[in-house]
């Protein structure tokens, strides 16, 4: 019962925490369009919200837009990407070498919000020594050693079902504080430690289920 | 407001979904380890929900475990994956050939699950007429005409954010029933299509959001 409580708190502070990376989203675009201020009806349209959820979401943190005109969007932008901290660097792992890892390794909006991968590392000979950019693929074996020597922060799971809760164990047990699971299998850790899960079936199960 | 209405909808019928989703690999698992039986506390344990959930979910559908021996796991594993639509085959055009769709052109799960990709589109010279396993990837120009002639049901957006509204729009007016949206750009599709929206940055932001 403790374990499904905790869930429940944690699905709570996800929903606003995804609220807020939409409204991110949205007045980075609003930014690049050139627009000075944002309503929070503009807001909410845009985000798929409520304008009475988006004043909510952001008078808690303390936020409060000026009637008539609005929230200032560079403003609002620089101080929701404090929130989610998105202004410091987070030093990542990426275990496994495969399709996906690979993706997530070029995806260009990982770096631009401070997410840095310092490490690859796989347990298939064949990987192992590619170069990846300015890194090598390094050997899982010394997945211990790599998170502590470089002070890794966040670990990213992208390896088969099979190995995941493995590579999470060896994770944690080095130190690792926040971990991003795409393998399609519920992990365990500590509760001292972040968990999110990524899977990408279960999408298309949702929209087979609404297209049925 | 009608359109804010109708997220809170979907976002109800979603976590069902999501849940049944999670039930159904738990099964899975169940399956592989020889188990016969399964109660509604070891499905909650091992789905991060509670007892009292997993039987209303399944009751829901018309499943009803029978007291102390629980649900049948093949029976139940069969059923979940009727609801899901996971029995059926869903033909899927993959617009975007980059690192991202090639990870998901490749991904196990997929196929198994009935997600056919019939279709690789681009729009990059250097992309079209390479070879994916059996496909060679087209140009993005015939996406309507592929789409009609495949009798294709759900497209899969994996273009970069600036593209990805206008292939969405290509999409639906080619009739395809679902979308599957990995460009971090909110898109808009009319009521009768399904849409659903991957953002792998969201789910590093949560981290991070949790971490600071």
């Amino acid at each position: 019962m403790i374990s499904a409580r905790r869930t429940e708190e944690t699905r709570v502070s996800d929903s606003t925490v995804r609220r807020l990376s939409g409204y991110y989203r949205v007045l980075g675009e609003l930014l690049e369009q050139g627009e000075n201020t944002v309503s929070s009806y503009q807001l909410a349209l845009r985000s798929g919200s409520t304008p009475a959820q988006v004043r909510k979401d952001l008078s808690f943190f303390g936020q409060f837009g000026k009637r008539g005109t609005g929230y200032d969007v560079v403003q609002l932008l620089a101080e929701i990407r404090s929130i989610l901290g998105l202004d410091r660097r987070w030093k990542v792992c990426l275990v496994g070498a495969g399709n996906l890892a690979h993706a997530l390794f070029t995806h260009k909006e990982f770096e631009r919000e401070g997410f840095v991968i310092e490490a690859v590392l796989d347990n298939d000979p064949a990987k192992i020594g590619q170069r990846w950019s300015h890194l090598a693929v390094e050997t899982v074996e010394h997945l211990a050693r790599v998170v502590r020597e470089r002070q890794l922060v966040i670990g990213i799971i992208a390896t088969p079902a099979a190995a995941a809760q493995d590579v999470a164990d060896h994770l944690v047990s080095a130190g690792i504080q926040g971990v991003l699971n795409f393998a399609p299998r519920k992990l365990s850790v500590p509760p001292k430690v972040s968990l999110r899960n990524v899977n990408l079936a279960i999408e298309l199960e949702g929209l087979s289920f609404a297209l049925k």
